[in-house]
């Protein structure tokens, strides 16, 4: 049993959305193919991932040195102790061989990438859902049928409305949403608080809006926007700034008493253990939101559990950044807070698969193994075309 | 006045060293080209860089994020205020738009690289050698004409014996220099005390030696090697473990009389304020070694000065890491304790220029226009193709 190829391609995204630092139109992200030579119903299979949104492709990294090091091992070396599957913890030791302890950023994101292709391939073997695979190693078999989701939405576009922004609050609660995350920080603050009370209008209580700053404020505006949308009595205030920046959020976690959130643009579990240290994070309320792709994978992501342990916040304080079938999985199988879904906003790597039925602001699991991209059909079409 | 072409090839590194962690076999190094439309001599002037040995190229993000959106840029938004020159700040906040606040390791070195080749060109456009324009700009003026410096050596190689040290170290003398920094951490603690024990026979003092462990321990093993060291009272103690680990280096801190030395693996500004914040370092003699080309460049060097200056370091506590011509000049110009030195274990990257000249343990400033990579001639060669 071996993995025989590491295929990767960099697809643009094509979108003109925009948050308060920048806008998406030449963003990229690296869909991969972990290719075996495990073969079901007369085909090789296949582990897919892809990293997330408003970062770019890696696959140079991926191309000439993860791959490489993963093709070249020994195969028996990179099996689980059964010798009946792939061992994960394995892939992402191999490839890393050679590379720096520190400047972990460097590297994260492509490692993360192929460790949830990985993943993907590992449950399919397996013949399980993902999630089902993860309950049963790292969740005492429990598994959340019903996952908790909300919208990533109210972007930015030129020449929107209030009632563009009502409409679409109406689209997602028509579709069985009940919470969404809007843009803030692009905006005066006045001009977005009126965004806001438009959001509220259509989505009701406080508690079903979130609102993300996508790291645009300095210190004194965080803490000035963190006043003014205090009465709002928001869910959460996302990234008013970046999450290395511990003074300003050990001043927001004493002025502001909703909860606070971050994480997406953290590369592995140490800089979580960090930041829970010299923050000020409040373990009762905050959420930490970290983007497995982006930072080691779902390897990491365990060990991310692991330190949010250790600084009393509970596996419900987790939201795994994406908006994807991937994170959705986590969230069932590691009984997570939430899980955020993008809709429509980001082509064919919007939404979840066609297994996901949305209802009453929860998303059901699917029950293909594996991830489940296969029955995403515009994102398959490209992952398919890797191995072809 | 604009820069019209950024250019960039990823060559082998070709070398057999190993250090504590790994061998240096299939690394590889960015060699990048910014050209400009100022012509001199019949020629347009030419800025030059690569990156630091043991990491990787990272030609990807330049060509498809950094080198496109400089060259986009309106010509005169990349001029400083007379409108007689490049401002490096410009060009850096150019190449970065549409990045991410945090995960700053994920650009640090194309980024950096580029910045450093940008100061060269600035630096020829003045007419200037490179430690000139900084010391004019950032030093009252004040240039130190013969800098501190010593030997990255000792590097581990296969049948190595403790002659072979010895004749290494004699080399080194012979060569002008005084002061050497080993690889440890490769071997167990009672075998690497034979090397130091070797280098020591013909280096003399313990002042003249500095070990560097390239982050191989963990918490134990590095405690229990600083107690091994301690009698050889050494120059420094350098990474047992990466700059992240904070709990480590405070207790070695706590438990180590002797000054450590870290920093090559750090992104940028923020992180050196951070680990100065929480890690223990004392301003009376431990030692800073930020990268440039892997850290945002010597634009953000001057950011890692005001911070270490907040913590109480002074500039001769900085020894800016890498052993090239670009930290030469920056240690010359900016007044920095000392630069490392690779006389001949990096093939083409190896060493200064014929300008330099090393005698009782410093180096002489080159006085060419720029960094001066053009009297380099094994290096510039492959520059040159860059741009043919």
């Amino acid at each position: 049993m071996r993995i025989t190829r590491i295929v990767e391609r960099s697809v643009p995204l094509r979108t003109g959305l925009s948050n308060a630092r920048s806008d998406f139109s030449q963003m990229t992200t690296t869909v991969v193919a972990v290719v075996s030579d495990v073969i079901r119903e007369g085909k090789p299979l296949v582990g897919y991932a892809f990293n997330s949104f408003g970062r770019y492709a890696c696959g140079e990294q991926i191309r000439d040195r993860i791959a490489p090091r993963i093709l070249a091992a020994k195969p028996d070396s990179l099996l689980d102790a059964t010798g009946s599957n792939f061992d994960p913890l394995a892939v992402m030791a191999c490839g890393q061989h050679r590379e720096r302890r520190g400047g972990y950023a460097e590297r994260c994101i492509p490692m993360g990438t192929v460790d949830v292709a990985v993943w993907d391939l590992v449950a399919k073997i397996a013949e399980q859902p993902l999630h089902r695979l993860l309950a049963d190693r790292y969740n005492g078999g429990a598994v959340q049928a019903r996952v908790s989701t909300y919208v990533g939405g109210g972007w930015y576009f030129p020449g929107q409305t209030a009632d563009d922004l009502k409409a679409e609050m109406e689209r997602h609660r028509s579709a069985g949403y009940r919470m969404v995350k809007m843009k803030v920080g692009g905006l005066s603050v006045a001009e977005d608080c009126k965004r806001i009370e438009a959001i509220l209008s259509v989505m009701g209580d406080g508690a079903n809006l979130a609102v993300d700053a996508s790291c645009s404020f300095d210190h004194e505006a965080a803490l000035e926007y963190a006043k003014a949308i205090a009465p709002y009595r928001l869910r959460w205030y996302e990234e008013p700034c970046d999450s290395l920046e511990y003074r300003t959020w050990s001043a927001l976690a004493q002025a502001y008493g909703g909860p606070l959130a971050t994480g997406e643009n953290m590369a592995c579990a140490l800089e979580l253990d960090h930041f829970l240290t010299y923050a000020g994070f409040r373990a009762d309320r905050d959420i930490i939101q970290i983007d497995p792709p982006l930072a080691f994978g779902i390897t990491e992501y365990l060990k991310v559990l692991d330190v949010a342990q250790k600084h009393g916040f509970s596996r419900r304080s987790m939201y795994p950044h994406g908006g994807n079938l991937m994170c959705l999985h986590l969230a069932g199988g590691l009984g997570l807070g939430a899980c955020e879904s993008y809709p429509d906003t980001f082509g064919i790597f919007s939404g979840f698969n066609d297994e996901v039925a949305i209802a009453d602001g929860h998303a059901r699991l699917p029950e293909s193994p594996g991830i489940g991209f296969e029955r995403q059909p515009g994102l398959y079409a490209v992952m398919r075309e890797l191995v072809a």
